[in-house]
């Protein structure tokens, strides 16, 4: 495996929409995309542009959402994974079990209707990680 | 100002040895720099590329380092800063504090030998965000 395109940066906060008013006045992010839900993982998602990736934001709207638990440390918000593409996301898979590392779980489809698996950060020095397979048509 | 260029990541480590090898090995990093001391910082550093952008790996050397206190609170290391790239500092820092961020300190040269500034994460929702001015001759 090598190290792909960091298709996004998750950033985990309180309130999507008082994230967006940030980043649209303060930072000034142009390309915002609408929210919408991912009912599996009990969260909602906002994907905005940088030129060269994105900001995943990413709100939790039940309690049980692992997103609850990373607030209830950091109530504010902030970083809470890396997402990495991986042209194949099995071989992948296979690579790392290989080498011995632990993945969070079985493949699901992500955000980005792709299959995806998270690595446990203890394997990636403290680092969530998210592996994601590269959309078709996209680069 | 509008949102730049995600120019890296900044991941603390406690060993940036260590990092490097898992970064190669497991992540599958092909380039990835010489690390070197920053010592107006008490931390060594060391850039690694994705394709599309970079992970400075940040381990102190100085108990007194900012780094070594957010080890502290995270031992195996972790995510610890956002750096976006802007074309102009001076602007950018006027244009924040008419918007009424708070900024950490006065701008200083930063590892690329461009000027840097830190934002108050309380202003953008828990993530540490440093601007950077982009490097001459890049892009």
């Amino acid at each position: 495996m090598t190290l792909g395109r960091l298709n996004h940066v998750g950033v985990a906060t309180p309130s999507i929409e008082r994230s967006i008013e940030t980043y649209r006045t303060l930072l000034g992010a142009v390309t915002i995309g609408e929210p919408f839900d991912l009912p599996a993982q009990g969260v909602k998602i906002c994907f905005l542009d940088a030129p060269n990736t994105q900001i995943e934001l990413i709100e939790p709207y039940d309690d049980a959402s692992p997103i609850a638990g990373f607030l209830r440390k950091n109530p504010g918000g902030g970083q809470h994974h890396l997402c990495f593409e991986v042209p194949d996301i099995q071989a992948a898979i296979a690579d790392l079990k290989a080498k011995g590392a632990t993945l969070l779980g079985e493949p699901r489809i992500g955000a980005h209707g792709t299959p995806i698996v998270f690595m446990h950060p203890r394997d990636t020095g403290g680092v969530l990680v998210e592996l994601m397979e590269t959309p078709q048509g996209d680069h």
